[in-house]
């Protein structure tokens, strides 16, 4: 999407791949919505950790991200020997794999890449193939978010204000994004509407991502903290509810995602108002038989027990840094889980770049939406 | 309740009276957890202001505040004429109910110091019996929460897990508290429980005034963020919901408390987990016929824009400041609305202090609930 800076608008990617430095490039968005700057992960085990240290999130980003590590991986061994090759791929593999345990894009980014490199048959060639598919992945992101828009855009009709929870924009894929994009679509329609982001703590990527990209893109939209969302569809202030997925399951139609998303879609039942998942088709887990089995990543508890921030470095000067306080009492400690697991029942729509899906089709569909088997 | 300071356990109330300088003496609530510190407010409109700024808040804590705000106020007047005497006295009651509009315990107390003022046949009489009827307010908001714990208790098995939101603490009263006061009864009775502590944002009372107090009195517990409430009671770890209120209809007992509550009352009836309100007699408003004729205080949008907490002043000092640090995109704005309203059909019972009823109950028992009419 475009980003204006010093006043005139810029396209950018999320991720993308310097083949000269054979580095990652990434937004550091951390430092969003304060700071826009680019990154360079400059070996594999950076990558993975710009990935566990969240310089880089969201379900899309992170694949794309492994997609380019394993690349980048296979690209920096010295050695003509296939074998060692191989292990040094699996080693890679690992590695960016244990960064985030709840995603599931990584897992088939790697899977993607691992595949096309087989067709090679010396290291050099392997190396070449990574690279290829690695792009191609991250090109297949940005097609796939842009048909969730056209198909998503139809929902968001003129005077609606739609409720979005953590950041599923485009800062989450390599462009567009997925709950976003039908926004994008729409607003590219013409259509007027309103959008209540979810502050989306402990983390706050709504308060910080979605609203900036919201505001980048001139979409009307106001935060919220996380408490309000049922007293405004109570008050009859919501009419869709539309969020991203870490982590679908393609046999159950059950939707992991931030923490707090199930509580959205309890509140959206509640009130009858409609419940949207939107997802490229890399976010959906063939494998996994229940929600239950899902593995709901620990964060650290000082993320619950404080907020990172900007302020004025002094009354007296105007410039601004960044800093953590720290909340909470001193002496008490938190359970910080990351992501929570909402039931199909509760989910009226999945929107996938082949179109809007009830949950359980996905398996009953899944010969289109990519089986593996 | 006992604070320990320098290594001692003293006690406190959270609002007493200094008859000598005729000022309220209130703990600055907004420094704890990090800063126990108890501050006068001079004349009747510095208490106004500190029930506004909330150096004091929670239901019962600003009733007592504004009983002795009301008696502050009669006691600077200078003068014999009764007319001019209740002239001022009107003054000072809409100045302190104007403080926090949704919550209705100001009110009442004002009410209830007005009314005994009457028997006064001159200024200085009038004087006395509303220094009398506040300090009474206050007592009785105390022996209330007694009687709350007493009844509550019975509702805490070993083992249990208790979620509670906001603070609805012994600082939300004079003492003991409303929601808490079954926790420590229970503790007192020698059970063993945990709680959680929803943070509560945007204002955070469950990780710093919940949290301090609990660890005060030595109780487990753990703070969560507001969105995890629904995964942890979807994995069974939540056994109870107890949270106290600013306002409740005696008419439909419909419940008004922080943002929020209705969420976890909605959450807890998905999953049948027994959802509690604890309040003393004063938070019962026995005029109003619909929820949706409380006012719902708008806050300002700061609050969800960013947070206050303490930092290291610097990397070498070992001191620490409280400082606001803005969390969201610069550009955005946020909608704030302070309470929402939680259906009588999501409340399996109200902790009161003559004993645990039905939300209906209200209505019909109301002669011994303190109905005035």
């Amino acid at each position: 999407m475009n980003v204006t800076l010093h006043g005139r608008a810029r396209h950018f990617r999320t991720v993308t791949f310097d083949v000269r430095l054979n580095a990652v490039l990434l937004i550091e968005q951390r430092l969003l919505p304060h700071e826009f700057r680019i990154v360079a992960a400059r070996d594999f085990r950076q990558t993975a950790r710009a990935i566990q240290d969240m310089i880089v999130r969201g379900a899309g980003a992170i694949g794309a991200t492994a997609a380019y590590g394993l690349a980048q991986g296979a690209r920096a061994f010295r050695g003509r020997r296939l074998a060692d090759f191989q292990r040094h791929v699996g080693v890679v593999s690992r590695t960016l794999k244990a960064a985030r345990p709840t995603a599931v894009d990584p897992v088939n980014a790697i899977h993607y890449v691992a595949q096309a490199m087989r067709a090679g048959r010396t290291v050099a060639e392997r190396q070449t193939l990574a690279l290829a598919a690695a792009e191609e992945f991250a090109n297949q992101d940005v097609r796939h978010c842009e048909a969730i828009g056209q198909h998503g855009a139809r929902l968001i009709r003129n005077g609606m204000n739609v409720l979005t929870h953590c950041n599923a924009g485009w800062l989450a894929f390599v462009d567009i994004g997925s709950a976003t994009a039908p926004l994008y679509a729409a607003q590219a329609r013409g259509r007027k509407f309103h959008v209540y982001c979810d502050e989306t703590r402990p983390r706050s990527q709504g308060a910080t991502l979605t609203a900036w990209e919201l505001a980048q893109q001139g979409v009307s939209h106001q935060i919220i903290a996380d408490n309000a969302a049922g007293h405004l569809m109570q008050r009859g202030k919501i009419d869709l509810v539309i969020v991203g997925s870490d982590r679908t399951l393609g046999r159950t139609g059950e939707v992991t995602n931030k923490i707090g998303t199930y509580t959205k879609a309890v509140l959206a039942r509640r009130h009858g108002i409609p419940f949207y998942v939107a997802i490229p088709l890399s976010t959906i887990d063939w494998h996994l038989k229940s929600g239950f089995d899902i593995p709901i990543e620990e964060r650290h508890e000082s993320e619950v027990l404080g907020a990172w921030g900007i302020q004025a470095a002094s009354s007296r000067s105007r410039s601004r840094r960044r800093a953590y306080v720290r909340v909470a009492n001193p002496t008490s400690g938190a359970l910080n889980p990351g992501f929570d697991v909402t039931p199909a029942e509760l989910i009226t729509g999945i929107i996938t770049p082949v179109g809007i899906l009830k949950p359980r089709e996905l398996w009953t569909r899944r010969r289109e939406l990519g089986w593996p088997g």
